[in-house]
């Protein structure tokens, strides 16, 4: 892509009304914009990165097994009826449909997946099934300060679990803490796999949190053993002693990125969804649901990874392969070659191509955080300056190496 | 996919309370599941359908050189005061946010996207532009009863284009015609370019209308020449001659399954934006907006692609690429090898190893309508049955030259 071409345009200054660090860097580098508070829209290369986190969650899911579906946003209040929680999602938009309808806005799914599940499982053959979306949810957040990390609108993959009885369940949830640390890893965050509050069916569900100090959770970690409990289950202060271990603990701010919750017969219970097991008795159906929100992992990403200059992308997540930074307007042809040579192998390249100040398209780069910088200047020979954005390294390469350097980097 | 482990199942009967033969067939075969009029979920095999739609549509405009973006569905009233469209959209949902403020669920974009447009696009040298989103929109149909050809939620690709003059408009619009007749063409679809109402700004505007007889709309095509109008602008009846040539013209009913619309400055006045032309003039910049819903297309395939028996999927859209089936269980090893043949060399293939008769199986393969299929029973010797959905056509095919005649049909 030519950037003289790429819609949206870095900014100067960052927007005034944004207070976080991950939306301000965006809007800044031009990969969202602020429609309201919570309520953005992503410009191309957001939508680039967003769709790169979508698809990473997608992988992990698929091979757990689970089947991508799709469910709506509008959903009738009859269901909520059942589960008794029109009233007690206290973030839940509900509206008026045609003829004295009323629909609620999904902030969650449970009261979609768990009818649609009991039209298809009838026996213990029908069982387990897993099903996943990655759907966008509402939220009437009171408040909405932190970008992408709680927003009114934002993209969620829910997953949803159905089992014949405690011991099936208990295997998929664990099997699920590891796909989605491999999500986190893959995506560049540490997530932490965190105890919370397990609601009155379960001890604990857990979280995945991400240490950072702009988090809105707090989580206390030991610094030794893998114990790490949400403040709100665990009375803990800092430096106090680990219950698991002899070592001290830390109380740090994170952002919680997904979690994982047995939900038992909470639901399916609501919903009469009720199975025949090996010896023809009807037996409740027991139920998990999994989240991860792509676009909260974005914003995550953004606070974890970044400098004063701007943005610093994990190579799985940076919109393109590489930016290719042409400062001497004499070796355009050359780098009209390069460019046109890497992408016709199917490098995903970013070409600043536009008439401006080296230092405004180095600032630029700098900002935009793609992986690799191919900078073309005054003394380089036949030769990019390669660059990684996260150390600063950089080495003379060779054009005819170039390719042979990104595989190095991507493979 | 191996059947067996595939989410839904197929229904012996249409669902009673789903008038449509696009929901009723696509109920059945358990592609999509109803949750209220007009709303529906994609199980796992419409989802792989409705997704081979927007990717079609995704190729085609970036063709165009338009850029993907993703708008949010929430939109705040204040864009709808600018343009006076609060209270003349009668399907806009609105909802209550938080602490007074007033939201509208997105039916189309242009109160999002101009006020988006305008903080990137200064001058003459920032257009043209065009930018398009994939993503679901919502209306407050009184009426929802035509399946996935109305919905209350529904899939929508909208493209928006800025200029600077009508004859750039002008020359985009006409662009765009050429890549919509190329999107319904690659979908299975014959589109008939009709004219409409342009509103007070054009003469017309143009919608894509596909014959059926389940169609909403009526259209009056001439027999012999390009004329074709909506009767809603037309006073032809059946028989009346063409005003462009000396032939009869008929009048029909259709779905629209597109349109597109010179907006001009009916929205871009509203938001006051403007550009700076090569004179240093301030100048309108003229704008057309240009939709097509892949669920709505989805819905017009199956309505006429069908017939009593099942669902017919064009090649480009069929879920997998091959329906292997497997009626004689002694050859059950065989078939497994074919399967795993198949799919690592990357072909997508539903394999029904269920244990059901010969006759569910084949009546399911009908049902589902996959473009292959690929029949092991026990009159084959180390061959499939190769048979096209859509003729009915059947070649006995050795296993391994299986791979050979797929890549004849799908390259």
């Amino acid at each position: 892509m030519r950037q003289s071409k790429l819609f949206a345009k870095t900014l100067r200054e960052a927007p005034a009304d944004e207070v976080s660090t991950n939306a301000s860097l965006l809007i800044r580098a031009g990969f969202i914009d602020k429609v309201m508070a919570g309520v953005y829209s992503y410009l191309p290369l957001g939508l680039k990165v967003l769709e790169k986190v979508k698809e990473i969650v997608r992988q992990e899911m698929d091979k757990l097994g689970a089947q991508e579906i799709l469910m709506p946003a509008l959903h009738p209040k009859d269901n909520y009826l059942k589960t008794e929680r029109w009233d007690k999602i206290d973030v839940l938009f509900k509206l008026d449909g045609a003829s004295g309808s009323q629909y609620a806005l999904g902030s969650t799914h449970e009261e979609i997946v768990t009818p649609l599940a009991k039209k298809f499982v009838s026996s213990y053959k029908d069982l387990p099934l897993s099903v996943y979306q990655i759907q966008d949810k509402f939220r009437n957040e009171p408040r909405a300060k932190s970008g992408l990390l709680r927003g009114r609108e934002f993209s969620m993959k829910d997953l949803y679990s159905f089992h014949k009885d405690q011991e099936d369940l208990d295997n998929f949830y664990n099997k699920s803490k590891a796909a989605y640390l491999e999500v986190f890893k893959r995506c560049g965050l540490k997530a932490i796999l965190v105890e919370a509050s397990g609601g009155v069916f379960s001890k604990y569900s857990h979280e995945f949190q991400v240490a950072t100090e702009n988090g809105e959770d707090t989580v206390v970690v030991c610094s030794s053993c893998d114990f790490a409990q949400n403040r709100e289950i665990c009375e803990l202060a800092d430096n106090d002693m680990c219950p698991n271990c002899d070592s001290q603990v830390k109380v740090i701010k994170a952002i919680e990125v997904g979690n994982i919750f047995k939900l038992k017969d909470r639901f399916t219970k609501a919903f009469d969804f009720e199975y025949t097991d090996e010896e023809g008795r009807r037996q409740p159906v027991l139920m998990g649901c999994y989240g991860i929100g792509p676009s909260r992992v974005l914003g995550s990403v953004v606070e974890v990874h970044h400098d004063d200059k701007g943005i610093i992308w994990p190579k799985e997540l940076t919109p393109f392969k590489a930016h290719l930074i042409i400062l001497d307007e004499s070796k355009k042809d050359e780098a009209d070659k390069l460019y046109d040579q890497l992408t016709a192998t199917g490098w995903q390249i970013l070409y600043d191509d536009r008439q401006e100040s080296a230092g405004v398209k180095l600032n630029d780069a700098d900002l935009l955080g793609l992986t690799v910088q191919l900078i073309i200047g005054s003394k380089t020979n036949k030769s990019v300056e390669f660059k990684l954005r996260a150390t600063g390294e950089v080495r003379e390469v060779k054009y005819n190496k170039v390719e042979e350097e990104l595989k190095k980097i991507y493979n």
